[in-house]
């Protein structure tokens, strides 16, 4: 380029920048919970009350990272664990754009929790637990996984024969057995309100 | 929860809603070319020219994932390869949550960016040849790279002892060595209004 260089290298646009454009500062809701708690439900009616708020947010579960960025990875705990490592990442930079990151994974070790916190910032990092006993979620057993988990078609199934360590102080705590989802998303978006990552 | 579930169960914002909340639609910008040609300037120019209209970008260069979404990744051809492969889900997933995505990375090999563009989707993946002759950015050599690689204390270094793959059928191809800041973004600018993923 025929001008000085430095002299035209603005700075990236920041977090105050994108606060001010968006009216909402970029942070990641990262639900944790057995499967059937009700994260991905959660998930996409946070989504849906933010949209109806005037507000950008985007999920980040299995469907999205199993296929694309995380192909290639297995379930073993090795893999599992880097599949969480860089869905944190990702959440990382999805949260520095200035968009609402929420996240639907079942996430059930506190170790691999407590990185994503340190890798997204302490601050923007909202650790929800989408609470329901194993029964209850057993019960509803959306997608068939508890019998073959009992079948023993799926080793190491979180509840089963896998621990599930739940959050030791987790930004939020949802019964979804007592709450109905309507309740459940009203507590999410107070949440926000309370952490200040949106105003309305 | 206690009400039925299947009936809570809405979609996820979908790219029109996005594209209505934010007045742009999701895309990748990919920024092409040799180390020195001007890929970081014109990102971060870009970016600030976008916000300026109100829009909503988010660069991706080797600075914001090298130390994170890929870490442990090295210089091998493997490597790399598979770097520029997660840069490109994960450029996929920024444009997917409606922002406008822009990623500098030198990207020299023709099939990892055309792996790039199915990945990301044609209509949304908008190929930028940032072209510099060699010479002109051995003599920039900003960050003393081009010394280092004919010194031999870099191997296998882009347009010395690796080849760079010029896109065939770029979306645009800037010269750098001709054209000022300036008028390098407003092309961008351009494109971005002529494929309407902006209207201002």
């Amino acid at each position: 380029m025929t001008e000085n260089l430095d002299a035209n290298v603005h700075s990236e646009i920041g977090p105050a920048e994108r606060e001010s454009l968006l009216g909402q500062k970029g942070c990641v809701v990262w639900l944790t919970g057995l499967s059937g708690s009700g994260k991905s439900t959660l998930a996409v009616g946070l989504e849906r009350a933010l949209f109806e708020r005037g507000k950008l947010a985007f999920i980040l579960d299995g469907d999205k990272v199993r296929q694309g960025l995380c192909k290639g990875l297995g379930f073993s705990d090795g893999d599992r664990d880097e599949n969480i490592r860089r869905v944190s990442e990702v959440a990382r930079l999805v949260a520095d754009s200035g968009v609402i990151c929420i996240t639907a994974f079942i996430s059930p070790f506190r170790a691999a929790r407590e990185r994503a916190g340190r890798i997204i910032g302490k601050d923007r990092f909202l650790e929800v637990h989408v609470a329901a006993d194993l029964a209850t979620c057993e019960k509803r057993d959306v997608k068939g996984l508890y019998t073959k988990a009992r079948n023993g078609e799926i080793s190491e199934f979180t509840g089963i024969t896998s621990p599930y360590e739940p959050p030791e102080n987790p930004a939020l705590t949802i019964d979804t057995t007592s709450k109905t989802v309507v309740e459940s998303i009203e507590e999410l978006i107070e949440l926000l309100r309370a952490e200040r990552k949106i105003a309305v």
